[in-house]
Order: C-alpha cells, then structure tokens, then sequence
C-alpha cells in the first residue's frame, strides 16, 4: 500500500472545484480502491483494520462525509419515513404530526412530510413516495383499497392512523364507543332535542362519529335530528350553530364531531345567540384538543390518548420495515371522556 | 444489440426474491449496460433512441422505476428541503410549518422536517442535515454565527425564517415596528400602569418585541414595568397574568409577546380575576394567530404576513439553490395591527 501523499495540495484542489469531497477524492489520496472506501463506511462490511484506519486519517483531512444517499443504496434502509396528513383545518392535526415526528426523531429516523390540503389528493403523492426510497409510510389520510394495495406492490410497509382498510394495519382512536358513551351521558341527563354538526362526508373519521352519534340518538327512539354538515373549522362550527338554531327554533344539545367545531358553536351560541352554556343547551365535541380546554370553552370532549396512538404506530411500523411479512393489525384505543363544563352529563358512576 | 429475451421468467425471478427491480436487472434483460440504463433515466445523458426505447419497454414490464436516491446522486440535486422548526409551544408554528410545506411541495420540493424541542437542539440535528444531502435548508429556529458558517462550509444554503444573522439570509416580521405601534397605541388611549409578559430568553423574536415594548415605553417616560417570563403557552399566559396582579395590584395593559400567552392571559383576567376587557385591563398579543380571532377572544395584535413571508423564503431559498453566489439578503415585512376587542387603542387615523 503506497503511504499516503501529502493531502493539502490534493485537499484545496478539491475546495477549489467547488464540491464536496467523495469517496473518490479518499480513495485516490489514500491509494485504494473506491470500493474499499465504501466498505469502510458501510456496515458489516469487511475490511483489514489499518487500512480502515488510513481511509479515516484520510477522510477526516479532506473533510470527507459518507453520504447518507449513497449508504441508502448500499444498506437499502434510508432511515426516512413518509407522513401523509391532511391539512383540513382540524386543530388536532398539528398536534398529531408533531407528535409523530417526535416519536420517530427519537429512534433517528428522518420524517418527510406530505400535507394534503383534501384527503382526495392522494394519488399525486404516492408516485413521489415510490420515488423516494422510504423505508416506510404512515398515513393519517384515507386510502382507498387499490392505494393500499400499491404499497404492498411496492413493498413499502404502511400503518394507517385514524383510517382503516382490511389490508393495512392500523392505529385508531375508538371514535364509536367514544361517541356513544358521550351521547348516552347526554341523554342520561335529560337531552332530547339534538343537533348534530358534521364533518366532510369524505372524512373516514367524522363520518364514523356522525354514525355513533345518530346510531345512539335513534336506539333510544330519537330519530329527527338536525343536522348541518361543515368542514372541521371553528367558523363552519360557528355557521352550523346558527342554522341549526334556524331549522330547529330550540335545541337541547348540539353534537359537533370535532372540538374545533364545537368551540365555533359554543362562540355562536353564546355571544350572538344570547345563550346560556349548558343552562339553555348543552355543547359537546370530540378530540380533546388543547384549546377546547382553554378556560373560556372547558369542552366536554372525548379525548384521543394521542401519546400512545403515535407510539403504537412508530412501533408497528418500524416492526413491518424489520419484518416484512409481518401480518396486518388493527390497534383500537378507548378515548377518555373529559367532563367539562360545556354540557349537563348524566352523574358519573365512580 | 440481442433481442430482449422473454421477460416473464425473470420478472418472476425479481419478484419472487422480494425486492424491488434493480437497473442491473434492466440491464441484463435488455442486454445492454447497467449505465445506459442510467443513462436513459437521467437529465441530459445522451443515449441511443432505439436503446432508449427498449430500456424504457423493460422497464415498464419488470416495474423498474428509477431511484429517488440513484438519481439525486447523478443530478446532485435531491429536491429535497430540510425544514427546522422549533415546537416551543407557540400557536404560530403549526401555521407556519404547513405554509412552508404547501409552497414546497407546489413546487414539487419535498420537505424533511427537524421538530426541535428546544431551540438548543440545532446541533444534533445538522449532522443529520449533512448527511442527508438536502439541497437547501429553511430554518425557523435561531443559529450562531458558527453554526451558519457550517452552511456555507457544506454548501448548503440557507434561509432564516423569523430569526436572522449577519452571514445568511433571512425573512422575517418586522417585530420591532409592529410592536412599536402597538405600544404607542396603548399609550394614546391613556394607559399608564403596564405589565409584559416575555417569551423565553433564547428566543430571538420574544426577546425583540419585548425590548421593543420596553423601550416605547421607556420614551414615554415609563420604566417601571412589571415583567413576568413565560414560555409562549397558554399556561404560562395565564399563570404570569395572575402573578403581575399579585406584584403590582393594578394594571391598566399587559402586553404578551406572543397571542397563546395574551389568550391564556385573558381567561385568567376575565374568569378568575373577574376583570373586564377592556374596560378594567387592556389585554394585546402578538402573531395573529387563528384563534386570537375567535370571538370569545378577538384579541388585538399584531398579524404576521405568513402567506408573503413563506413565499419569499421558499423564493430565496431556491435562488440559493440554483445560484450558490446569490449574497445574503435580508427581506423585512411590516406586520398589521389588528383591532380587536381586548384592548382600547388611540383613535385610528384613516
């Protein structure tokens, strides 16, 4: 092995040229091959101690570093996982994709993000995914059967957050028992004229909410429900209160399927409508998003368990990226009933 | 050139080892090189149309699709954009961070997202970014000096949002100017007795509008002002609110840095304080953050142009990316006093 030459003479012509060292740069300024710089580099790869040791020497001199695409190529595994979050203006959403991301920053691995402004753009973003080499994806957007299939074409493990398909494992919070449980409070308490405030019928979750909701009104003989369909956001809640309050003249309850609707609702009710929050009518949501529990709203929600949601599927994830055959598994997490001071609940069995 | 065999043997070869087609596969199906196949998939590379077509053909029935990460490695460029965020829990930042990525991905630039927890973490995570090869980096979370002297050691530009240094360009919110308004506006209106909640001592923009703040107020002759720390939340708003009342038994304003902290202010003012707003205490924050809009809060503040200060970031950061020699540039937005109901202000002068 010759010894290596001088390296400042070799080193500025690299600077000079204007870009980044290679491991081409190592290889010819320590006299070895390409290849065995690599091997340096790259796990489990064999190579004799000393000349690890002038690959490093090197290295280090010329300011060389592996890069993380190249090991990409070598180990197949990026260390990056795709998020796919739908940006409809729910005040949970920030949370759960911070969340996320945290999770996943802890064990080093890198979140490359996709924000959908409607959960119908899907299709635009798969193709990029497939481009980008991720070792997996979790998508808190919906995903239609055949978009769940692509991925197992593509070999690309997929855990589906708060949407569910029978093909692809999944986190959820349990919208059903969660909403259930919150409108047989209500009804325990007296409410029989109710309001209910929707989501976009395309969203997986409100819809299943919506569902619950009038599924438990109708088996205690409660069928005509005014209902008024809005977008997630605190000023379509805002909008819904006032035309339930046109269509119904007096209601008991308003149901909203998300806290951020339900915050429009209780403002409405309570600066415009002139009324008295839960003496006149009773305002629920569903999220137990931080600011629903700001003093001036102190929503009765159900809260999702966001922690261990996220956890869960982090984990469940980086399981389908170490072992592919890994069979799907659908986690279903209780939400946690928070009694606020926003509606009149049924006494609370301790 | 051999004619290309019949596919179907070695598909299934392909598949049944389980993993995805290779350009090495493409290459020998083809009979043609492994760096023609290259070749053809790449920007520019001359290849023969014949060859073309048929490395196309193969492609297409074995499911081949170029790498992501082979590519970025032949056109140096990834399309990929590192974000770094710092979560302090500021109301703004989800807002920010979904901006960023909805004008990234409009042109067609992924973002990887670095979640700080605290904005002392940037260390840790530019190893990261050197390794990941991204083609430029936007950072929301303060920089020294040295740590941006690193950009331009890696050659990777650099855009700062919201923070700034003399070495790299920035986009920001004329903090000093916005809250300089705002607090002439309060003393117009007659307000004498001020209390300030601040943000975190690290925290460039906190830091900002508070010595602006102070020193209005110091040239109107008031200096003895009573100051709490809080850390941007709305907890820290209204624990702080509670205690400038104990230290100073009455006040005619608080001035919050930011509007999570005015907001959590003006529930403790309100519900525990019992005070009105603005009749006994005028209440002002700072963001124009969504839910200072909401009418339980109608806060009076400061807006930042998000829509134009993202837009402007995105546009300065390609520039860098496309020419290296651009000279750093500092791009300073005036923000728009918002006049809500929280606080009585001088009259406006139209």
């Amino acid at each position: 092995m010759p010894k290596p030459k001088t390296t400042k003479k070799l080193t500025s012509n690299v600077m000079e040229k204007g870009r980044r060292p290679t491991s081409y740069d190592v290889a010819r300024i320590a006299g070895v091959s390409q290849s065995a710089v690599s091997r340096c580099f790259a796990a489990n790869a064999s190579i004799a101690p000393a000349k690890r040791e002038l690959i490093l020497k090197v290295a280090a001199e010329i300011g060389y570093k592996p890069n993380a695409l190249a090991q990409a190529l070598i180990s197949k595994r990026t260390n990056i996982v795709a998020l796919i979050i739908s940006a409809q203006t729910n005040l949970y959403y920030p949370e759960v994709l911070a969340e996320l991301s945290t999770r996943l920053n802890e064990r080093d691995i890198r979140v490359l993000l996709f924000a959908l402004s409607a959960e119908s753009d899907v299709d635009d973003v798969l193709d990029q995914i497939w481009r980008h080499s991720v070792d997996g994806v979790i998508s808190a957007a919906r995903l239609s059967a055949a978009q769940v299939a692509l991925f197992a074409e593509h070999r690309v493990p997929l855990v589906l957050y708060n949407r569910v398909a029978t093909a692809a494992p999944s986190v959820r919070c349990d919208s059903i028992s969660g909403e259930r449980d919150l409108v047989e409070q209500l009804l325990a308490a007296g409410h029989r004229r109710f309001g209910l405030i929707a989501g976009p019928r395309d969203n997986y979750v409100g819809e299943e909410r919506r569902m619950a909701a009038l599924s438990t009104l109708s088996q205690s003989g409660i069928d005509d429900v005014a209902e008024i369909k809005g977008d997630f956001s605190y000023r379509s809640g805002h909008a819904a209160m006032h035309e339930l309050m046109q269509q119904s003249g007096k209601l008991d309850a308003v149901i909203a399927v998300n806290d951020l609707m339900a915050i429009g609702a209780m403002d409405a009710a309570r600066l415009d409508l002139r009324l008295d929050i839960p003496k006149d009518i009773s305002i629920v949501g569903f999220d137990g998003a931080g600011p629903a529990q700001w003093g001036s709203y102190d929503l009765t929600s159900v809260r999702q368990p966001v922690r261990r949601m996220t956890d869960a599927a982090v984990s469940m994830l980086i399981e389908r990226i170490e072992d592919g055959s890994a069979p799907p598994e659908q986690r279903l997490f209780a939400g946690e009933l928070l009694r606020g001071s926003s509606a009149r609940l049924g006494v609370e069995i301790v």
